[in-house]
């Protein structure tokens, strides 16, 4: 048995705190037994690590997440990346050509597929054994999770159940009802569908070879972009006729919206927020290094981040995506493996941004063709390495860094940078990277 | 005739588009006919030009403030600078003095004094005239401007006068009763103490020495941080027996507050905001270069600036000072007579800010002894002196400023920096002013 997980793309639903390169997955929004926080992803890493120590993980991801999720990761689970974002079916075929090709796993071996970051109990994750074992048997070729709805939402897809047994066969699904007919579709014993599916190896890779035309590893990461971008209902699940639904009873949340997401936070406020005693049911997540004040407050949500502030009436959150998709694609902060970095100044011909580099970690060696760049080192101890030349850095020093010149940091201790990129037209594209010696690749 | 303005102090209850540096009268916010906005004292000063225009005016104000009244006053007005902030009489007191013994003004001209940004119709300063005759004609020893009241406000100080004559005498005065109270004081025709006085210069010369023991403006200047601090109501107009009233009708605001000043708010929305639809009675303020986003809310006043964020219940929001009393003292933004400087960045031993120059400005001369800097030149062109020699710089040019260095800018085209300031204790106060040539002043 295999488990891959599959990490989502960002969204604009929980703007201001996700961004093109941070996905919902990755806030920390969970206060953990020890007082720190904790995000969706290492919550259901926490709660694997507890039901499913020993089942081995790939994280199917867009390249793009790569370095944040093996922050997180570490050596519990392989990535299976992908060179662009595209739909589930693509995602999961490409993981499982991953699994095949790279890691020898057999065709016949259960494979559970799982979102990343479904917010659940740890019986939820208990019964993935069940999913396998059911595939391991060949009682179908797939076999999916059914949630028992707790009310009519017009979110959600539905599975319809032949029986209203623990397992049972599917008659049909049913995609977003409106309220009345989901509640028909409740009432005659349906399931919410929360994205887990169960299969063979071999029978995903048989699908990629009818449905794209293609099924080895190096075949579908070649022509990724080009893929048929459709979800793995759509393309495979709703065709199958052998397939069963287990049922699972017990809590399951899309945490895809401000209001889903608020309602499990065990603490009104998140960061430097002051609120009078007078704001009722108001949750506050502040990610700036200046306070939030709120006064006399009802049904509020409220959020701010390098990216922007939100203000919402409770209810009316999850109407966010027209107001936010305009807003401009400068990335105002991110995670990397080597520590953060956030954007602090924006000129027409410069970006001044703050980069922090955990204690130990470095860099890629890199260039940049279109920038010139001076580093203000403002905290820590380091070696810059600068064409070739390697020299000792500290807190007051100043590096210059013409254009083109390859360059690469290592941080002995937590290193603090202000710098000020100086071009006419800077972008995080702008990158090459280069070996340790010689050659170099873009 | 003289006008003397009292420019108030910052206050905290427009919180956060106020700090120490920027009171709220040099706040922006009345749309122009031009589409610009001007703040409560740029549009006072216009009204002024159009009613008062010959009058010469002085504005009383603490030192820190003028700089940036000597950038919008430029040439109409003399400003009376106070060592530190003080109430009322130190503050006339100092002013009287400084027009008698600097200005030369003789001891029986009268002297009409006005806060500096009331929201009033022109005919307001129109009357000042009227106050200022019957001063001239020894009518009474103080003549007050009084407001016919439209609700018995808590917030005010009510003047009881002896008839309903338009001109009247006065029986007594009472400080912020309790709404009820307030409503038998206006059955019986009291008026609102607006805070406009009329007198002549020498009566105030003569409190000043019987109540502060000092008259002139030397000895004002050199005592005033062990002046009494007490208000010209309190020290003066409550013991005067020789005093009339005019009486007032018309519009008149106090916009001390974020629900009075966002009453008279032309538009809902300054800076970048995005609200939907269904947004009802939102007024937001946003000085920040990232957008806030509104969604279903109804009767909130929002701000954000680099000091903070405020989201409030209109009603509410007279309550703000208690919740921002205690939020750190790091002044984030400021308005300098050349230009503006942004913290972009704070860390325990560092202070990253953006200094922008008007084109054709200059910095005074000055070093620091306990911090050094490095100058990230970002766009535009000048001249720097550091210990005498001068060179010119322009974007992508890096200075460093060791401990202790003399030096200025001149800005040759709008000249923007990015200061890295490196030290242990980075203090505003770390400045010490040389002249040109030779000899230093603290």
């Amino acid at each position: 048995m295999q488990l891959i997980l599959l990490s989502g793309g960002s969204g604009k639903r929980l703007w201001p705190i996700s961004n093109d390169l941070r996905s919902k997955q990755f806030i920390k929004i969970f206060k953990t037994a020890d007082g720190q926080y904790e995000s969706m992803l290492q919550r259901v890493m926490r709660q694997l690590a507890g039901t499913n120590a020993d089942i081995p993980i790939t994280v199917a991801a867009s390249k793009s997440q790569e370095t944040v999720l093996k922050k997180y990761l570490g050596d519990r689970a392989d990535i299976s990346s992908e060179p662009c974002r595209r739909n589930t079916f693509p995602s999961i075929a490409l993981a499982c050509a991953f699994l095949h090709d790279v890691r020898s796993v057999p065709l016949d071996e259960p494979i559970v597929v799982c979102p990343v970051d479904p917010y659940v109990d740890d019986q939820f994750f208990s019964r993935f054994v069940e999913l396998a074992n059911l595939i391991a048997n060949d009682e179908a070729s797939i076999v999916l999770m059914g949630i028992a709805p707790t009310y009519p939402s017009e979110k959600y897809g539905y599975i319809i159940p032949s029986t209203s047994d623990p397992i049972s066969g599917v008659v049909e699904f049913k995609e977003k009802p409106d309220a009345p007919t989901a509640q028909k579709y409740i009432d005659q014993g349906a399931l919410w569908n929360g994205g887990v599916f169960a299969f063979k190896l071999g029978y995903v890779l048989e699908q990629a070879e009818k449905i794209l035309g293609v099924r080895t590893h190096e075949e579908l990461l070649e022509n990724y972009s080009a893929l048929e971008n459709i979800s793995f209902d759509y393309a495979v699940v709703e065709h199958e006729k052998n397939i069963k639904v287990v049922r699972y009873v017990g809590e399951w949340k899309d945490l895809g919206t401000w209001n889903t997401l608020t309602e499990v936070m065990e603490t009104n406020f998140i960061g430097d927020v002051r609120a009078d005693d007078s704001c009722r049911n108001v949750h506050v997540i502040n990610e700036l290094d200046v306070p939030i004040v709120c006064l006399g407050l009802n049904d509020i949500i409220a959020s701010a981040s390098p990216e922007g502030i939100l203000i919402s009436n409770r209810e009316h959150s999850s109407y966010i995506k027209p107001l936010v998709e305009n807003i401009h694609q400068q990335i105002m902060f991110a995670e990397k493996s080597w520590g953060t970095y956030k954007v602090i100044d924006v000129e027409r011909d410069s970006l001044t941004i703050k980069v922090t580099l955990n204690a130990g970690s470095r860099m890629k060696y890199h260039s940049h063709e279109r920038r010139r760049e001076i580093w203000n080192v403002i905290e820590g101890r380091g070696l810059i390495v600068v064409d070739g030349a390697v020299s000792s850095i500290g807190a007051g020093d100043v590096i210059e860094l013409p254009l083109g010149c390859k360059h690469m940091v290592i941080a002995d201790s937590d290193l603090k940078i202000i710098e000020v990129q100086l071009g006419a037209e800077i972008s995080v594209e702008d990158k090459t990277i280069h070996e340790s010696v010689g050659g170099s690749k873009k």
